[in-house]
């Protein structure tokens, strides 16, 4: 689209309703705060421009936008005084001069780019004034779309509504464009005579009907225009977003036996022809590649997962993680930025973190490294084919090397060259019949103490 | 509210529905007998005294109330003749004198105080029969109210009522309250002269308004009078009870990202700011502190866990666990009577049973308290400070002084003095070449086992 | 029934919405391809044979069937013209001579056998064809089920329908049965004079009805009937199908505390009175037997779990466990191929594979089996009531007698004698002032590098 876009997104309300000290904006949908998912489909929709009309606690809220995107325009709205003075806040951004503008809230994360390039195109094809509505049948307390064929005549406010008006199931999801030179007009000439003293944006609507412009509606999926009052409907919303993502990887060809159990973060990168098992939670920044299966009671962060990697049940998977092609990470296992090579394995209950291993070693069980030594953290290697015994503790800074190998139960501090084995083991003593001896004593002294 | 009060709770049932040797009102709801669930509303509705009338397996069933309250208390009907009979068999209790009676049914777990009182009301209001109606979009089956104004009519049964009277949808819960002093009149006034040859307690709607008694209905919500008559519907129920507590702590400014993976128990304590990430089971008696964070794939059992202290992923916390300010549990890591100090770790790996961790220590991935010699149960205390390499094995009982040390992999059996390190650890070996021979005579005994 | 049957399954489709390399029928629902499931209706409703017509992949749809069962049938559909040309791959199969022969889809897991043992009543009552049809609220676009009395007078498709027609709610399911000598002669005289040029199975209906044929209809539950085109439908009928698996164990006694967090495979056996908590994952070839009880975050496979023992939580049972009575595994504990003997106990953090655990052995926490040496598995054999200590490494193979006792940190390599005690470890040493000069010179590391 050639044509020049403004988003202005508002994000001053207080949000009581949440009962939290963060502004409401903040809080966050499949780990990106609410407001972030508004700019997204604002950029994605091909805005030139955004800006972030602020208010309640307005310096968290303007340093939180801008720490997502620096090019971000934050006006603050410094009164209440409702939609349509909280778009003036932004007029210098309007006065810069645009042939679209949309009007979003922050409380609306589900809102799609295309929801938005429909509106945009309702601009291009000649209208002065969007409206996106949307079907319900659940109309009551919505102001109503009373339409003229193609286009809207007014919105009703249900308590103003007729009751054959009411019957109307077609709303006003509070979502609009304006042809940007017919903008700043219509905001100034919004009244505040109402109940509560306030200049709200839908009047521009029959302003624009009274002047003669071009208003038209277009449809929004309900779903897609949820406004978020309180956590409720906070975790209703994730809920649908958690729904969207999985059916989107679905579609695209990644398999997922159990969707409703598996959750997503907002960055989460699945490629088709991967396996996602039930019950795995994906924090922030995870990749699984083609070809990668995730089993049960899987957590991951910060982590890439390549093809035929096979992680879990039971595997957390920290920041810095790299999992390279067919390397396996089982059960109880946890890794913290560590690259395992190709083929490599760490099949259970161990800590692996600060470390490379090679390809194809094997990490026996229970298997530790030693990288905090109080106060700093070391690094570990492990070469190619190295075998580490089962309950082994490798004290970092540390390497051993390529197929060399550690005795099971071994305390390493020094570095073990390639192909040799480390060992720090005492010899096995066997003293027959004191395991009775002792089992009768541990007795006498739980008798004793009954006593 | 001043008007004396007794609650009788029917629970007397058989249950042959749930296919459970265990009599029916005893099935847990979120960790609590449903029985246990009508008495504890019972109470709440300020019910100065309450009864339960016991049947099926009535030893059992007395025992398990009696356990939660020693103050019920029970009767015995012997036979079954309907829940007409079933009240009289509590008429020793009715005898003592209310102002209020309420009739419960054990098997109706979701019920709520606040429904009881506004039956309460009713009685205070002049009423003389009050019975608890529903709104449903499925009346089928259900008992009609007949309403004339505020005043209730007749209660008619499904196969009584005409085609007129099925059309209405407030229905019967089942759930009613007498003028203390009216209700043994009734309860004898009633009649078994039906197919069944029983004693039904809503008849003692008709028999009221034949002697002019002032017969009232309230509202309740279906979902709160669902009785459970079979597994499903007790998971049905079960599933309700966790949405209302979610939505309840999430109202009262708990962060609960998805709040159908948490499964609270009966008693679970979660203050306001406290966040709940996916995937967590709760225990009996755990609670939860405003700004503590409970992570992933967490299971906490009779635990306090402190203000800023993170718990998991893949922590499980056993009776008896304390954890201090700011402390932090990580994954794979189990603990069982321990008190962890504030700002203490366990980030991995480890079983802590019996112990007391000072502040600030750290605990290395994969200590393990040997507090079980087979027979007995010692103590272990870790010194503020101390940091436990990984891979210990702590002897209880023992000491580890403050801001003391134990190498990796060491099995620590002697106290260690304040700022001393233990050490049990023999010389590493480092044998080259070996790990190549050992791998080919592994090898080869593979060859030969396949020959 | 004496009647005879066949049942042929249509198995050829393309299943390009699926996104993915596998065949459609072979995507599996709970463990089991869908084509898998429906054979198994097919022969729970007394198929004496069954066919299957491949097509798509017919190698490998092929390979896939007669591994799941060796006696069937298999034909391929070389092109892809209709459902009708489709069961006329099979004619070899048809020309046998059956009394009944049923048609079904590979990609409709949930049809059930008493869905089909209806549809065959219909034939064995005179039927000569019986088309099993739904009701449902959302009939758009399904083929309209258009009766007269109980006779089944024309199938018409949505497009073709009448407006009085498509108010008709009861719908075409596309599964069929036919008495066995018409099959042939209806098949052949079906015509592809439509706009997509192929032969309709269900226009043998209108064919039967010109020919005086008896046909009729017979109701199937909807969701029994779905059939599965993407993943997200493939998702769908998953979730249909674990609810109903949870609600059939549910209702033969087995105590599910929240069924829509417990996944079962095709195969899970699970006996009354066992107990399921939360978030439990069952791959192949579980057994739990009545008693036992599983705890919350296990994921179980290949494994008996047998009366009154207790797993979990945060468990994992590998192929070829077995759980002897009462015996115990606790959190973070893996076993595989191993049999734990009557109230034996492996309490937190193991891995015990290829191994045999005697009778109330008690395994301490951060045991390891060593049974891998890099080439080459190995046996570990624990005698009754041995008490292995935490932090042990059994190195395999291994026999550890009875009563013995292994001390805690100790790497076992030879065989321990029954009520021998053995020890592998140093002496502690414990240097005063240590930790304390460790922690100076760490910080001076950490200041240098800072520097």
């Amino acid at each position: 689209m050639s044509r020049t876009c403004l988003t202005i997104i508002l994000a001053a309300g207080e949000g009581k309703r949440m009962a939290s000290a963060m502004p409401k904006v903040l809080h966050p949908v499949a780990g990106l705060s609410m407001v972030g998912h508004v700019i997204a489909a604002a950029k994605l929709a091909g805005s030139n421009d955004v800006a972030v009309v602020v208010g309640n606690q307005a310096q968290r809220v303007s340093q939180h936008v801008l720490a997502l995107d620096k090019s971000l325009k934050v006006y603050e709205q410094t009164e209440r005084k409702g939609t349509a003075h909280a778009v003036l806040a932004a007029s210098e951004a309007i006065q810069q001069g645009y042939d679209d503008i949309i009007i979003l809230f922050g409380d609306v994360p589900l809102l799609k780019a295309e929801t938005l390039a429909t509106a945009r195109q309702g601009l291009a094809n000649g209208g002065d004034i969007i409206v996106c509505g949307f079907e319900t049948a659940t109309p009551h307390g919505y102001g109503r779309m009373i339409m003229d064929g193609n286009s809207l005549v007014a919105i009703r406010e249900h308590k103003d509504a007729s009751e054959e008006e009411r019957q109307i199931t077609f709303c006003n999801s509070g979502i609009m464009a304006f042809r940007g030179d017919r903008l700043l007009d219509l905001l100034t000439a919004v009244k505040n005579d109402n109940e509560q003293g306030e200049y709200y944006l839908p009047d521009t609507v029959q302003i624009g009907v009274a002047n003669g412009l071009n208003t038209m509606a277009v449809e929004v999926p309900e779903n897609d225009t949820l406004g978020v009052n309180d956590r409720v409907q906070l975790a209703r919303v994730s809920e649908l977003w958690q729904a969207r993502k999985a059916e989107e990887l679905m579609r695209a060809g990644v398999t997922i036996s159990a969707p409703s159990t598996v959750l997503f973060q907002h960055d989460t990168v699945v490629e088709p022809d991967a396996v996602l098992e039930p019950n795995i939670v994906f924090d922030a920044g995870v990749i699984v590649k083609s070809g990668a299966t995730i089993r049960s009671f899987s957590h991951l962060e910060g982590t890439i997962v390549s093809q035929d990697a096979v992680i879990g049940p039971f595997a957390r998977l920290r920041p810095g993680t790299v999992i390279e092609k067919s390397a396996k990470v089982g059960n109880f296992v946890e890794t913290k930025n560590t690259v395992l090579g190709e083929g490599a394995k760490i099949n259970h209950l161990s800590y692996i973190g600060d470390a490379k291993v090679g390809t194809k070693a094997n990490i026996g069980a229970g298997t530790v490294t030693c990288n905090y030594d109080g106060v700093n953290k070391h690094a570990t290697t492990i070469g190619a084919g190295a075998f580490i015994g089962t309950n082994s503790s490798l004290v970092a800074p540390i390497e051993i090397g390529r197929d060399a190998m550690t005795a099971a139960g071994s305390v390493v501090t020094k570095d073990v060259p390639d192909e040799a084995l480390a060992v720090e083991r005492s010899e096995q003593k066997t003293i027959k019949g004191l395991a009775a001896k002792i089992r009768k004593r541990n007795q006498a002294i739980k008798n004793a103490k009954k006593a």
